[in-house]
C-alpha cells in the first residue's frame, strides 16, 4: 500500500459535510454523455475517484444499455468490485452483455469472495466458460468456494488470509508481513495453524504489535471463540457475528482446517438482506423483488400471493353467504360486518409481526413461547373488551339498536382473541414445521380473522334476533 | 493483553459445532438456584466463561426479580457490558434495582460508548447522581458524549483511540503502542492529528506493519474518505458504513477535531434496530415494543394503532351504508363486497411495503420515483384485469349472473389501480412531509382501498341494476 503515500499531510476535513457524488446535479448526465460519444478520457476523469459503491449506484442510475458500454469503455480502469454492490437483476444484465474476456480480466483483479459473489448467480455454462479462462490456482480456489452450498459461509468467505505456525516469533511474523508481496489487501489478525493446516486460534494485529518480538505465536495465540464451519448457513453466521460483536471469524472445513476468513462487512449485507426479506415477506412481496426488476417479473411475482389472498377472501365470502337470510332481514349487519373482520385482521397482523420477527432473531424460543402466548391472549382480550365497548356505543348512536351493539361487542371480543391466538400460534406452528413463518403466516392469519369475524358477528346476530 | 497468553497451543476445534450455552438443558435453572441460595461460588463458576452477550441472554431468561440479585451477587465479576446487550425495558428494570455504588463501579470498567449507552436512557436525576460519583475526567468524557443529540454518532462513538502527530515515525508509533499501558482494548488504526487535534487521516494497523520504521506517519497517512460528524444521525452513519463497507470511521466535532471513533459492531446494532422498527411499523406495532415488555405496556401501545384502524373501518362502513337500498335488493352484493376490498388492501400493502423499504434504504429517490410509480400502476392494472376475469368467472359459476360478474370485475380493476397509486403515492407524500412513511402509511392505504373497493363495487352495481 505504500505506493499510495503522499508526502504532504492531507488537509483536515473540518466541517465539510459528506456529499453524495451521484446526487450532484448533472453528474449522471455527464457520464451518459461520455458513454454516448465513447469519450474514454472524459469518462475516466469523471469516474476515477468514485468508490466502488458509488460506481455501482452510478451504473444503476444509467439507462440499461449504457451500463455494459461504460464497463467496456473503461476497460481495466473499471473496478469489478462495483458489480458486487449492484442488485442481482442489474448485475446479471451487465455480465450477459460483456465479453467473456472482459469478465475474466475483471474477475482476476478481485478478492476471492467478490469473485464468487459475481460468479455464483451466472448460469452453469457461462460460469464454466469463465472459469476455464482463469489460471489453474485461481480457478481451483474459486471452484472450491463455489462447491459449498448456496448461501453458506464457504461462499461468502475470503480465501486470502495469513496463517502461520505456532513456533514463529512475533518478530518473524512482523518482518514477514512487512516484506511479503501479495498478502491480502486488508487484514485484522494472523491465524495460527498446525502442520496439517488445522486452525488453532488467531492473534489480532493490535496484540501482535503489543507483544515483544521474541515471543512465539503459540504463546500469544488465543483460541477463537467463534469458529465458522464452511457449510454453515450465512444467516446463522450473521446471528453469531451480531450477537458477539465480531469483526472477523475463521472458516474451517469438516476436518478443522482453515479455509477462509469472514469479515463483518460481508455480514452486514447478510443482515440487511435477511431483514429485508422478512419485511417484504410480511408485506406479501417476494424476498428477491428489487427496485430494478421489470414490470413483467413483478406482476407475476405479486400475482401468486394475491391469488392466495383471493382464495382466502372467497372462503370468507362463503361464510357470509351462510347468513344471507339474516343479511336480508337486517341490512345493518352488512354495513357493520367488515368492521369486525378488519379490526381482527389488524390485531392479528400486529401479533404476527412481533412473533415472526422474534422467531427470526431467535428471541422467541421454546422456553418463553408459553409466556408470550399468554401475554398476547391477554392483550387480545383486553383490547377486545375496550373496542367492544366503543363499537357498542357507536352502533347504538348510529342505529339506535342496543341489541345490535351487544352483538358487535361480543363478536369483537371473540375475533380479537382469535386474532391474538392465530397471530402467535400460526407462526410458531409454521416454524416448527420448518416453513418460513415470515412468508406464509399472513394469508393464514387473515383467513382466521375474516372467517371468525364474519362467523361470530353474523352467527351471534342470527341467534339473537 | 499478554497476561492472557497460554504456553500450550490450544486444541484445534475440529468439527465441534457452535453450541449455545444458554440453551443447555438445566443451565438457567442451575443459575436461578444459585441466585436463590445466594451461592456466590457456584454462580461464579456457572457464568465465569460466558460472553457478555450470553450473560445478557441469561439475564433475560431469569425471572425479573432474580436479575439485579445476580448482578449484586457477582459484584465486580459481573461485566456491565452485558447490560448493553439487553433490551431497554430489561436494562432499566435492573439498573433501577441496583445500588448507585454498584452501577458506578460497573460503569467505570466499561468503554465510553458502552457507558453512554447504559446511562442515556436513565432519567435525568439518576444519571446526574451516577455521574457525580465518577472521577472528573471520566465524568467529563461521558458528559461530552451525552451532550450530543440522542441517536447521534456522538452518542455511539468510542472516545478511546490513538491519535498521533504526522512527524512521528512508524517505528516510534509501533514502540509507543507496544509500551503504553491503557490504550484502547482493541483498535484497527492510528489517527493522525495536527497540534490543534484536527483530524487529517488514519493509518490502518496492517499498513503500519508493512511500512519501514523510519517513514513518518505523515507520509503514509491517507485521508479518511468517510469522516463522521458527531451530530450526524446514527441511521445516516449506518447507511454510509453499509454502503462503503467500513470497519471503523473517525468522528469529528464542528471544528474538525477528532473526538471519537465509530466501529462497525455498533453500527450493526443500528442497522438491525432500524430494519426492526420499519418491519414493526408496517405491522402496526410500535418500534420500541420488545418481547420483554409488560402486558399493560403492549396493550396500550397496540390500542392506539387499532383505534386508528377502527376509525378507518367506520369510514368504510359509512360508504357501505350509502348503498343500503342496493344491498337490500341484492344480498349477493354483501356477500361479495369484502373480496374486492380485501384484494385491494393486499395489493396496496404489497406496493406500500416495497415503497417504504426503498425509501428507508434511499433506493427510491426523486430521480427514479416517476418510473416506479408508472411500473406500480401497470402492475396494478395488469393484476386488476387478471383478477377481474377470475372473479367474474367465479361469480358467474356461483350466482349464475353474468352482469354481477362484470360489476365485480370492473370494481376489481378500479380498486387494484387505486391500491397501486395509494401504495406508492402515500409513502412518497408522507416522506416529503417528513413523516415516517413506515409508521403512517398503513392506515391511509387500507382506508383508500376499503373506501374505493366498496364504493366502486356497490356504486357500479347501483348504476348497472
Amino acid at each position: 500500500m505504500s505506493e499510495e503515500t503522499d508526502l504532504a499531510v492531507p488537509p483536515a476535513r473540518g466541517t465539510e459535510p459528506e456529499r453524495d457524488p451521484i446526487e450532484v446535479p448533472g453528474f449522471v448526465e455527464a457520464v451518459a454523455g461520455a458513454v454516448a460519444t465513447s469519450d474514454v478520457g472524459a469518462l475516466r476523469e469523471l469516474v476515477a475517484d468514485l468508490h466502488e459503491s458509488d460506481l455501482a449506484r452510478l451504473l444503476e442510475a444509467l439507462p440499461g444499455e449504457d451500463r455494459p458500454r461504460l464497463v467496456e469503455l473503461l476497460g481495466p480502469d473499471f473496478d469489478f468490485t462495483a458489480l458486487t454492490e449492484l442488485d442481482e437483476t442489474a448485475r446479471l444484465q451487465i455480465l450477459e452483455a460483456l465479453s467473456t474476456r472482459t469478465v475474466v480480466e475483471g474477475l482476476r483483479e478481485l478478492e476471492s469472495d467478490d469473485a464468487v459473489y459475481i460468479l455464483e448467480d451466472l448460469d452453469e455454462a457461462d460460469k464454466q466458460q469463465i472459469l476455464a479462462y482463469l489460471p489453474t490456482p485461481e480457478r481451483a480456489a474459486l471452484q472450491r468456494s463455489l462447491d459449498y452450498p448456496e448461501a453458506s459461509a464457504g461462499r461468502r468467505m475470503q480465501t486470502e488470509f495469513i496463517a502461520l505456525p505456532p513456533f514463529w516469533t512475533v518478530g518473524q511474523t512482523l518482518d514477514y508481513i512487512g516484506e511479503t508481496e501479495g498478502l491480502p489487501e486488508t487484514f485484522f489478525e494472523v491465524f495460527v495453524v498446525d502442520p496439517t493446516y488445522r486452525h488453532s486460534g488467531s492473534v489480532p494485529l493490535d496484540r501482535l504489535i503489543r507483544t515483544r518480538r521474541n515471543v512465539k505465536l503459540g504463546e500469544v495465540v488465543t483460541p477463537d471463540r467463534h469458529v465458522v464451519q464452511a457449510t454453515d448457513d450465512q444467516e446463522d453466521v450473521a446471528r453469531v457475528f451480531e450477537r458477539y460483536n465480531l469483526i472477523s471469524a475463521p472458516v474451517v472445513d469438516e476436518g478443522g482446517r482453515l479455509v477462509g476468513v469472514l469479515t463483518v462487512d460481508d455480514i452486514v449485507d447478510v443482515i440487511q438482506e435477511e431483514a429485508d426479506e422478512d419485511l417484504k415477506a410480511l408485506g406479501g412481496v417476494a424476498g428477491d423483488e428489487e427496485l430494478s426488476d421489470s414490470f413483467w417479473y413483478i406482476a407475476r411475482s405479486r400475482f401468486s400471493w394475491l391469488l392466495l389472498n383471493l382464495i382466502a377472501a372467497n372462503i370468507a365470502s362463503f361464510v357470509i353467504s351462510l347468513f344471507e337470510g339474516e343479511l336480508q332481514k337486517m341490512v345493518a349487519l352488512a354495513v357493520l360486518m367488515p368492521i369486525v373482520a378488519s379490526q381482527g385482521g389488524n390485531a392479528g397482523t400486529q401479533t404476527m409481526t412481533v412473533a415472526v420477527r422474534a422467531l427470526a432473531t431467535r428471541e422467541l424460543r421454546a422456553s418463553n413461547a408459553r409466556r408470550i402466548v399468554m401475554r398476547e391472549l391477554l392483550v387480545g382480550l383486553f383490547n377486545g373488551v375496550v373496542f367492544a365497548v366503543i363499537m357498542a356505543a357507536v352502533v347504538f348512536a348510529r342505529f339506535g339498536l342496543a341489541d345490535l351493539g351487544y352483538v358487535i361487542g361480543l363478536a369483537m371480543i371473540i375475533n380479537l382473541v382469535a386474532a391474538a391466538l392465530g397471530g402467535i400460534l400460526i407462526p410458531l406452528g409454521l416454524d416448527r414445521l420448518k416453513v418460513d413463518p415470515a412468508v406464509s403466516s399472513g394469508p393464514f392469519v387473515t383467513t382466521v380473522t375474516d372467517v371468525v369475524g364474519f362467523f361470530a358477528f353474523l352467527g351471534i346476530a342470527s341467534l339473537w334476533f
